[in-house]
């Protein structure tokens, strides 16, 4: 099975390692982390992470993680990626967004009409690209799966690994990551986060959406 | 406040890139991604991330992450590293570890008759070095926070950003990431993994934890 993983500037690192920690620990996987121009790519918070290799050298991955940005231009204001997403789409097993990186897929024509989850704040946005938003932290439409914010791409990518390999597989992988989540508030979600914290979540996200910033 | 993250070949990705997106979230934080030998570093899975700044330029960090790794030499084997945490954890506030982070801060003699704990598989290594390990996600004793495997450093940091901003900034940012997980599996504890995945899980580990590897 090859994974691909999509970098980009402005991506959110966690969106695109949480996924990435349970895809490697499948049995012989080969992942790869793809841009349409490779290098160094500095995530929305600052971190640098190499992008090993061009898109154009991944001809027809298995299974395809596009990660989301606080940045909204940034997920989909590159035609060579949209055409790349497009074009690979057809024939990968399952095509991943997390977070914002849905609004990657759907401007790649990929969500026309489909069932997709995307940040809680970016509803919106994903409907005026003709998706139909739901209110779920994973979503399965054929062989699409959208995920919600950030951490979501955690619970997407052991649902994938589970229907491509096994529920062992699946279950063997979070072990090795010990993932029994013990969140510390109730917070996580605009359902459950009393309503001042809503408001100040969305004042900072807000305000972080502005410029995209290369590594030096 | 200024948060120093450790990064190092072999390390871990999620075990530093899960308390980086929290921590990253905090008001007017300065975050510092650091090694003893700056540039880029290999995780244990092959992903590439840099080391922006050297451990001799940072002085006084407030908050301390080291990160795990399945190579256990790899976070105890750098003699200066080790000198270093010791010397910064006299002033910090937190010093902290995810997974086997736990073993580098018992070698600098950081746990000696503390409580801690560490990734599932590591505790006996963890004892072997001088602290008392526990059964618990995430441990406070006196300025030493240690957490359990990989996953378990965004607990790690939500609990610390409350102790260090507040509740509400601990709350915005878990909303912000949308962490409200929902695992496909109860497989992220031995204590509730069935034993067949405890064994493949351990089996997986055992054989990954070999050469560490650095980037060309």
């Amino acid at each position: 099975m090859q994974v691909t993983f999509i970098l980009y500037d402005g991506m959110t690192a966690l969106d695109l390692v949480g996924p990435y920690q349970v895809f490697a620990g499948a049995p012989g996987v080969d992942v790869k982390l793809a841009a349409t121009v490779p290098g160094s790519k500095r995530t929305d918070s600052g971190m640098v992470i190499r992008a090993d290799v061009s898109t154009r050298d991944v001809d027809a991955p298995d299974i395809v993680v596009v990660p989301g940005t606080v940045h909204p231009q940034a997920a989909t204001s590159d035609p060579e990626l949209l055409a790349w997403l497009s074009r690979v789409a057809a024939a990968a097993t399952w095509t991943c967004s997390v977070c914002t990186g849905s609004l990657a897929l759907a401007a790649a024509g990929l969500l026309r009409g489909r069932r997709a989850t995307t940040h809680w704040l970016a509803r919106d946005a994903l409907r005026a690209l003709g998706a139909t938003p739901v209110d779920e932290r994973v979503v399965f439409d054929d062989r699409i799966v959208t995920s919600a914010g950030v951490s979501a791409g955690i619970d997407m990518a052991l649902a994938v690994a589970a229907r491509t390999w096994s529920a062992d597989v699946a279950e063997t992988i979070q072990l090795a990551i010990e993932y029994d989540p013990q969140p510390p508030f109730a917070a996580g979600s605009p359902r459950t986060a009393r309503p001042a914290i809503v408001r100040a979540a969305t004042d900072a996200l807000v305000a972080a959406s502005g410029r995209v910033e290369s590594p030096a």
